[in-house]
This record gives structure tokens, sequence and C-alpha cells, in this order.
């Protein structure tokens, strides 16, 4: 085995440092955690040009299932392609209810009528597993990308996500979030792209992309 | 159950624009994606001040494990706190390879040279899951912390994980990335807080925080 990398001695006068400033972020810290005290299900949106979006969200279905909740994922845009989290969550059984209800990307299936069909039955099996007390975790993959296209409506779909039930945490992906979905949640992360492979000639590979 | 969504008619015209502006897209995007023809492993970075950065890593991690691959984890910061995902993780058996290596957050060990004992243990892990051809996909949890804070030399462990085996693919997370860790990685995403609950008296909820 190779050596371990070095890492730098610590004197005493430090130390003596580092612990006064730890102590006095922990009471800052233990402080933060004391005034939080409310507990509901959270409308969470990841947005932004940058990657791990939908991958974000299905690491927050993943942490869900691990804490023993059951967890719902609705598909809006993306039809066949991106497979792997989906093979991953077989695992899980029955806790993973999955619904890919998009055709494909838009400039893939080029039918608007077609697109927003598919939206619409998309957003009523979204009420369906809102209604299922069951459902931890509900995931609206790409949901952004149909209010984008105004294949739903904004104000329909905003009133329908405030009015989950207290314990449904919901998360929202895909980019250029609408201001009035951003004013609703509880959590907004914007996704940005500092750096990206794709720019360097880089093809989406399995496991990564897809 | 309840009404679908409402979704807007189409009319012809409006259906043509659409289809030949969605021609024109996917042109560009076939184009786009016949360019890219190299294959190779990605040297990843998550970092931001917003949330979703090790989410987005165990994300990639479970369409990794959906590909068949293994899959590697060492957290260099986080002690037994963060859990959900790791249970989760365990429905996958012998194919997730967790290390927890560091001793909890830099105020509560307020021990300058036991984190960075920590710190160098969790590194020769790296090394020794870095040689190991099983794994495909290797997630450094916090690595970018353990740099700030100078518990490792940089230079070491940005040459180290450069000269990582050609399908290897290694995330890092955590705020303030090194600039040297960029400039070396392939693809960079900065989780940006547009909106957080915790601002809102909302406390960290098991399934979401951790």
């Amino acid at each position: 085995m190779s050596e371990p990398v070095s890492s730098p001695a610590v004197d005493d006068a430090e130390a003596a440092r580092h612990r006064a400033k730890m102590e006095k972020r922990k009471a800052v810290q233990d402080r933060e955690v004391a005034e939080k005290t409310i507990e509901k299900g959270l409308l969470i949106v990841h947005t932004g040009p940058g990657k791990g979006k939908s991958t974000a969200a299905f690491g927050l279905a993943l942490r869900m299932l691990g804490r023993g909740g059951r967890v719902g994922v609705v598909q809006f845009i993306k039809g066949a392609w991106q497979t792997g989290e989906q093979e991953a969550f077989a695992a899980f059984g029955d806790r993973v209810v999955w619904h890919t209800m998009g055709e494909g990307f838009t400039w893939e299936t080029q039918d608007l009528a077609r697109d927003r069909a598919a939206a619409a039955r998309a957003f009523a099996k979204v009420r369906e597993l809102m209604a299922d007390e069951t459902i931890a975790l509900l995931v609206l993959d790409e949901l952004n990308i149909a209010l984008r296209y105004e294949y739903l409506d904004l104000g329909e779909v905003v009133s329908t996500l405030a009015a989950r039930r207290p314990g449904l945490h919901v998360v929202v992906t895909g980019r250029n979030a609408k201001p009035e979905l951003v004013a609703a949640a509880d959590l907004v992360t914007e996704m940005g792209l500092v750096k990206h492979h794709f720019s360097a000639g880089v093809k989406a590979q399995a496991g990564i992309e897809f």
C-alpha cells in the first residue's frame, strides 16, 4: 500500500487557538439548532443549469428509504432514457412507486398536444400519490420543464403542491423554476454550472448521466 | 379521484410552430451528442453553500449501483450523524464499501491534531479504494472541508486524484472547493442557496437532512 498523505504537526499554541475557535463555533451552532423547532413536510426545488438536480432528488429519496419512508416518483419529461436509479430502486420493492409519464424530451416528441396530454396525466398521478398517506417523499422530476413550456397551469400546480398534507415532502426538479413555485417553496437550491465535461467532448456515460 | 389539471388546447398553427422549433432543436442536440466521443472516469466536485452536495453524490452512487457498478464512500468529517443513506445502501450488500473516517464536525471534536490524524487515515483509505479495480465510483464526502482546514496537503491530494485509473469516477463534496481541485476536475457544480427552511425555524428532519 502507498504511504498515507502527510499531515502537518500541530503545536500547542495552534491547538489551543483551534480549540477556542471551535468552542465558540459550537456555542453558535448549538444555539441555532435549539432555535429550530418546527417540523413540516417541505416543498423543495432543485433548479439551475448545473448537473445534480434530479440526482440530488434521488439522493433524498434514498435517504428517506433509509429512514423507513416510502417514496413516489413521477417523471414529467424523460422517458426510457434515465434508468440507472430506477434499476437501483428496484432493490426497495414496493417502497418506491415509480411513474414515468413523460414521452421523452420535447425535441424528440415534437408534438405539443401529446406533450400536454402526457403532462396532464402525470399531474393526475401526482394528486393520487399526494393523497396516499403511506408516502413520505414525492419526487416530481422535471416538473419545471412542463411548467416552463406551459404544459400545465402554473397557478393550479402551485396551489395543489402548497396544499399538500403536513408531513409530505415534495421535491420538484428542472431548470428555470417559476418564481411562483420558488415563492411557495421552503428550500430552493440553484445548481450552478462551473465546469462541464460535455464541453471537453466527453460523452454521457452509464452510471453518471443515466 | 380529483380532476386532472387543465391543459390548454393546441391549435394547428401553434402545433406546427412547436414542431418546427423542436425539429431544429433536435438537429442541434443530435449533432452535439455525435461530437462527444470521449469516455473517461470523471473527477466531479460538488461545492457551494446550498444543500444537495452530498445528496447528489449519493444519488450518483445509486445510479452507478443501478448500472451494476460497485461504489466506495469515504466520509471525512461527519461521524455518526448522517445515516439515512448509509442504512439504505445496506440493501446493496458488499456492492457499497462505506468508511466513516471523520470523528464528527470540527466544532464537536475541538481537537486539531485528532482531526488531522483522522483525515490522514481517511486519505490512506482513499488510496486503497482507488487501487481496487472492482470499484467504479468513489464518493469522498466533505473532503473539501478537510482541505480547507489544511488537514491534508492539497498538492498531494490533487495529484493523487488526478492520477486515478482511467475508468474510475471520483466525486468530491463540501463547501469552498480549492481552486487547484476545481482546475483538475472534469465536472464542477456549485450548489447555490436560494432559500433555506432553517431560516424559517424548521429543524433538521429524518429523511431530509440525515
